[in-house]
């Protein structure tokens, strides 16, 4: 018998819808059999809202309840998880809200927008019993776990040297637009940099012989929107002492990736290439350099996504977890966010990129019905 | 009646033979009438290298004179112009004596060790009344110039966002190697670093909207070699505030540039790729965004270079500015080389790169014979 996930989703704008869509997919299409996943609620601060999004997402499945506060939805004793696709300013409330329900949590990346509150939602749930994942997609899927196969047990490029991972698109410079909102934590750093960030973690930090050691040395550099103060475009420059590698990670909100490279990984005997969108990656290209006239071997390994976006590779995950009582995920634990969280705050030290305190503040809050 | 520049080449090593080489290409096969090298001497330190460097590449040229000693040649009434092909740690001193001798220099990068030396050899250099460059040829380049007119003239891309240039290649970890030895200031930033710089500086630094402004900020990491401790790869972010641009320079010694795509400068309405080798690239690529439905226009510029390597547009600008009285290149003053040493030093600094104190010395020295 599969385990079957019971999914409340909080919140109805555009990666909720994407997410609910892809919890639909059949498992079977991506040849999974031991899971089921169930969304049974649906909230949204507007109840007219969670019933039209139902409505629309939800042909041909029965019994999704719709709120119209998330406390409801937290309540619903039916509910297993909750999915958490609010603004990344209302992240920390908002899972903090459903962990004090008793309720497994995953949230949308960026999980919070300090260290401290990352730290908080982590230490509540492990005190009590509970799961919490941030949800970096990207790094569940197979593409991405086969990358990890051939990088470090293959070791398919030789010693890996230099790291450059990108994301960036090019949003309308527009002071109403969440992305330029610094109450809503826009910029570039929160809204993609998770992405290559996450890339630089898998390949360097999950590195066997980085041992999980934190990089030596982080830099970071900052254009900011002469709008409203957020980051337009970053650079993180990392090193990783005990690999010798040298990472930059860089990220953008008004610049596109490169459409063909925009995650390098060069070794000493090869490279791989990974085309954008780096955030939903369908192929990667491995070339083993040709020595003294012979041609490079170039070989393009491609990972078809059976589905419209391919979130359900992490809401798997969550769900086999839970199934099996983790309450930390092995691929990409509540730790690993929350040391990602401590270097952004280093980062937007570094480069004096502030949000409003409202958003800042850790401990208890009135709560957001 | 052309100008006759009367060069005495001093050091017979790679470098010096291909700068000696080009400088005997006709220069009518680059469309240049104005200009004709000539070299007139050529030192070592031993007078049979000196002897054979001439016999090896003089074929067809007559009375070119062999020195056994620096001193020697630039006691030579016959050379107007020295061209400094030392190894980079006697950049400073080999220079320094030439300009005592009351000669022109036009020294390979990297200029000098540090800052201080480099602005020794300009105020002396200024204050004698004698014209000094540092050796970037890849900046006389036809295709150079043509760029800058695109990027800064016609706008071809739009409102520039970001930059990245890398130039990177794989030496053999050798401790006897110039490349890793730290007394000849070996390293990936002092033997190719100065390339991804010279394109951020040509883009951004001379940019109109620039007013010669320079970075805001400048952010660098380094991994260093286990051998000798010279800087295998180093990354340097730089803001430009007045033009609201980050730039990202990147340079190697363990890994090779991206042959596709080596520098990427990234606009609103398009970009330009540069291939490598971007010490001497051939082509660059300007793609114009489409806008919905409409596919990108990608044009490739072809700038074949007639010749071996392509040093003599260098030295045509050399000769030029000597031949109007000039002590200083409008393209590529030696203000600007103080300067980027000033930003080597600090990055240098920032990553406890430091070399021997026999080759960061400043004032006099016995001089090298």
């Amino acid at each position: 018998m599969p385990y079957i996930a019971r999914w409340g989703i909080i919140a109805t704008g555009w990666i909720s819808e994407q997410f609910f869509v892809d919890l639909l997919v059949d498992p079977a299409s991506r040849g999974v059999t031991d899971i089921v996943h169930k969304p049974v609620a649906v909230a949204s601060r507007s109840l007219a809202k969670a019933t039209k999004f139902i409505a629309d997402h939800g042909k041909g499945i029965d019994g999704v309840r719709a709120y119209g506060s998330y406390a409801d939805l937290v309540a619903d004793p039916d509910v297993d998880i909750v999915y958490v696709g609010t603004p990344h300013s209302s992240h920390y409330e908002v899972s903090l809200q459903a962990l004090k329900a008793g309720k497994h949590v995953l949230c949308e990346k960026i999980l919070t927008i300090n260290a401290a509150q990352a730290r908080h939602l982590a230490d509540y749930a492990k005190s009590h019993d509970l799961f919490i994942m941030e949800a970096v997609w990207t790094r569940f899927f197979p593409l991405s776990l086969e990358l990890r196969k051939k990088l470090h047990d293959e070791n398919a490029i030789g010693a890996i040297r230099r790291v450059t991972a990108d994301v960036g698109f090019v949003a309308v410079p527009d002071i109403k637009s969440r992305l330029y909102d610094p109450f809503l934590a826009g910029g570039a750093l929160f809204d993609v940099g998770v992405y290559p960030m996450a890339w630089i973690q898998m390949i360097c930090y999950h590195h066997p012989e980085n041992k999980k050691s934190p990089p030596s040395m982080i830099k970071s550099s900052m254009v900011k929107s002469r709008l409203t103060g957020v980051d337009e475009s970053t650079v993180i420059t990392m090193v990783w002492d005990e690999l010798h590698i040298i990472s930059v990670s860089t990220c953008s909100i008004v610049v596109d990736s490169p459409k063909d490279c925009a995650i390098r990984v060069q070794g000493d005997r090869g490279e791989v290439i990974i085309p954008s969108p780096t955030y939903r990656p369908v192929k990667f290209t491995i070339r083993i350099y040709g020595s003294e006239g012979k041609e490079d071997d170039v070989k393009t390994y491609d990972f078809p996504i059976p589905g419209p976006m391919g979130f359900f590779w992490e809401a798997d995950a969550v769900a086999r977890d839970i199934r099996d009582g983790k309450i930390v995920d092995d691929n990409y634990s509540i730790e690993e966010s929350v040391s990602l969280m401590e270097r952004f705050d280093q980062v937007r030290q570094e480069n004096g990129l502030k949000y409003p305190a409202e958003i800042e503040f850790v401990g208890e809050s009135d709560g957001i019905a």
